[in-house]
């Protein structure tokens, strides 16, 4: 029985790559190991030239390479070589003229690489390697004896592993090679599937992920839970650097994408302040220290325990507004996680003075998917992303008014990322943008658009230092310098009362309801402009 | 060039299969219709032992079946009888010797039942078919002559289509074959690849999907989306049965999926009302119309345009609840959908009065699946579900109280619906369990605990007939009878002094801030019950 510490000796090896990247340097050392080469086609060219001795295949299979390249290692004589067991199949293998092959370096035709650059159904299945997975599954199948190397990434290490071992390699390596090459052989598989699918007009998905994490536990303790990399694709969340603290939880996760997301479309400075996967607090503007206040003050209380993301690079200043550092605890403001593309040394240090708080380097602009997925018991919802902001700006109402396009947008891309129904406030403050308040995950508009006035009348009495008249007066004036922006129509005329009630005088929503007239007259009525954008933007 | 309307007659097939399932009466026909048909091992006993006249594999590869069988079909010659091109490749073939093989019938060993069953690991790897994948994957590649035939369950369909066109496939069922033979050597390979990364103490997750139907749109109608469905899954909500009605949309899968999750764990009659993927209406107990009022009666105004789940066969008695024949349109309920796991004929009469209305049949039992999965930008959050309701039932404070096992049950399923923060105000209402009012996807505790005293409290006005002292009366002794439960710790007093001040008696909560004994003090304070469950509820 081979056994976990088990070397195996290389001395036969064939090669057949289609990428040759590295082939020759691999080649070279196995050659002065005393290795014997087997390879094929255009490898063995490319080997012959770089002046190592090669065994053509034809010579072990006793077949000449047919068919115009679909027939060059599938044999009796390969496969053999590469499956048989070595300790019961011995006999059966020596009379049968066998002779073990010890390692397969192989890669496969680019299907995929073909299939991006968009070629002719006939060239994309001539593109369909057969040999390749065969050579690959048979090796791997039979990795008690057999090396597989699939990726030119791991010749270094193998080369490392055959000098210090005298050209052996250990069971531990044979089996992480096996699992590489299953996983290709799976992937490889699941692209010629699901593009076949595409051709006959079906859409099909696979979705393949590793590098799992296991988490201390899920949404709640009682849940297990793991983070998991998607294969192959360049740009994943999973691939953010945790600086410092504790590690990052299920819950951080989850509301760190919400953070990153909600300001990756900014072109100035932004800051967003998540709180269970909901933004509290969002503000935009040339100062980041500036800036981050602003979104502090969309929800001071909930701020305390936030996920917090910049679109730039985080600089001491703008930390410092947490005092971490302050004498008198009850100023420190504890938050999850502080996360941005980068920050400066001294933002680090300062961040580093709180032994818990997670810090997350990740550059929202990375957050790149072409899909949004959801997964629900055996059943999958795909869609594209909420990208598009709106569709016209057309003013309904006899109250015209100039909105700025960037308070819109702000607006718009606050009320996106909020759950559904969804009401934001938000404003021109100097010469920030402000998220003033939300309402959001209610079962009805008029709950949200009642939490979403109520938290703006409290942030502008925190702001405001004066009696209590002046504080109405103050309130009043903000509020009709303000804009309201639901996520989606209003059925009824209840919300512009309520608004108008709070002296809202700029109401954006999609339009669309049967009842827009009513919705508009009322505006009419109670002299609050209202603008219709034509888009919804639900969010569940 | 082979047209899309080519027929290919077939004749020369192999068979080789590890499921013998229908092989016989498939090889008859193939028999009687003149086809050559080459076997191997097991497959050849049967056919044999059937009078079918088979040619030993060994006859036309000129090896014998070897090493335990782990060489038995891959060789030179059946290989390229598969791959071969038959236009540009016939007379190279003809040198060689090399007839065509026009069908190969294939399905692969067994992996992941044997996996099922808990083998050694030197039987598991036994079972990685290779020989299989070969010919399945060589014939799918050429299958512009060649049909590859991998699913018992395809064999009547390929004798009708042989039966009508004597002997011969289309272009258009190879087609079909081909895709499905990809589609099973891609979940043959992840498998594999997922068992060995398992083996290896390494998690890695393969999801695939497929037969995606095209929705309208998605959450909004400026996004495309598509429904799939698991492959292999035995059981998913994709195969919901949408009795009546317009075309569910992505929104209303997401709320059916909350809906039935809802009900499913009742063993009484229960009803769930959902809005926006929250609850705002969820009832149990004995009688279904009744049930379905009181889930009602949680949020009247919200509860119009709702998707509505049973877990019990629906009667007329029940929807008639909805008025949808009211002469007087304003007294017709409008609701997105109803679901069941079934309905009375004479329920669905009724429900077929509203043209919009869909009617969903779906047993919430069948939404059984073992992990969660939460795709995030190229990264995956998997999870085991939220299904432990409790540690412990702890009474903390001085005040000690019966709680109803059922209603505590009751409230923790409700609370554990709402997407966080979440608090639930829950009752016994005869002899029937109704979530009274709830508030959820708050960022901070106190406005969810705001919510849903004041949705309580506006629905004890709905239900009460009397003058204003008396309303206030009633109100006071039904908050003092129920249940007001928190998915989270209370991190500070104030929800419970916000719920005394209601007059609420009794609160449930999972315990665990650094200022339990605050908390609790509080409590004992305003003369109010609390226990501790010891496990929290979050849902994002």
């Amino acid at each position: 029985m081979a056994q976990a510490s088990d070397r195996i000796q290389i001395k036969r090896a064939l090669i057949s790559v289609s990428d040759k990247s590295g082939i020759e340097s691999l080649a070279k050392v196995l050659h002065r190991a005393g290795v014997q080469i087997i390879s094929t086609g255009g490898t063995r060219k490319v080997l012959e030239q770089a002046g190592i001795p090669v065994i053509e295949i034809s010579e072990v299979t006793h077949n000449p390479e047919a068919f115009g390249g679909r027939m060059k290692t599938i044999s009796f004589q390969i496969e053999s070589a590469l499956l048989f067991d070595r300790e019961k199949d011995a006999q059966e293998a020596a009379k049968l003229g066998i002779e073990p092959i010890d390692m397969v370096v192989c890669n496969l035709y680019p299907f995929e690489r073909v299939k991006n650059k968009g070629v002719d159904f006939d060239t994309l299945i001539e593109n369909i390697d057969i040999g390749g997975p065969t050579m690959v599954r048979a090796a791997a199948k039979n990795f008690k004896y057999v090396a597989v190397v699939t990726d030119p990434q791991d010749y270094p290490e193998i080369v490392r592993e055959l000098q210090e071992n005298d050209g052996a390699l250990s069971y531990e390596t044979r089996f992480k090679l096996m699992r590489k090459a299953f996983n290709l052989t799976a992937d490889y598989d699941a692209m010629i599937a699901t593009t076949m699918d595409e051709t006959a007009g079906e859409l099909s998905v696979r979705l393949a992920f590793d590098q799992a994490k296991i988490l201390r536990y899920g949404e709640n303790s009682h849940q297990q839970a793991f983070f998991l990399r998607q294969r192959k694709t360049p740009l994943s969340l999973y691939d953010l650097q945790a600086l410092h603290g504790k590690e990052l939880s299920y819950n951080n996760i989850v509301d760190l994408y919400s953070a990153l997301d909600a300001v990756r479309d900014f072109k100035q400075t932004a800051c967003a302040i998540i709180k269970h996967n909901n933004p509290c607090g969002l503000a935009v503007g040339q100062d980041q220290r500036t800036v981050f206040e602003k979104a502090w003050a969309g929800d001071p209380v909930s701020a305390f325990g936030s996920v917090i993301a910049f679109n730039t690079k985080v600089g001491r200043h703008t930390v410092e507004f947490l005092h971490l550092d302050a004498e008198d605890k009850s100023q420190r403001k504890f938050v999850e996680i502080v996360a941005a593309p980068d920050f400066e040394q001294d933002a680090l240090d300062y961040l580093f003075l709180h032994k818990n708080l997670r810090v997350v380097r990740f550059d929202p602009n990375h957050l790149q998917s072409s899909m949004e997925y959801r997964v629900l018991a055996g059943a999958m919802l795909a869609q594209t992303p909420d990208r598009k902001l709106l569709e016209k700006t057309e003013i309904v109402t006899e109250r015209k008014m100039e909105l700025e396009p960037e308070l819109l947008e702000f607006g718009l891309i606050a009320v996106r990322q909020l759950k559904s129904n969804a009401i934001a406030v938000v404003r021109k403050n100097g010469d920030d943008l402000q998220l003033l308040g939300m309402g959001c995950g209610q079962p009805n508009r008029v709950n949200s658009t009642h939490l979403a006035l109520e938290r703006s009348v409290q942030n502008l009495r925190n702001e405001f230092n004066g009696d209590e008249q002046a504080l109405q007066d103050y309130i009043k004036r903000e509020l009709a310098k303000a804009v309201l922006i639901s996520d989606a129509f209003f059925p009824f005329p209840d919300n512009v009362e309520i608004a108008a009630n709070y002296g809202i005088k700029t109401i954006v929503q999609p339009g669309g309801s049967i009842r827009d007239k009513s919705v508009i007259k009322r505006c009419d009525e109670l002299g609050v402009a209202m603008i219709f954008i034509g888009l919804r933007h639900f969010k569940h």
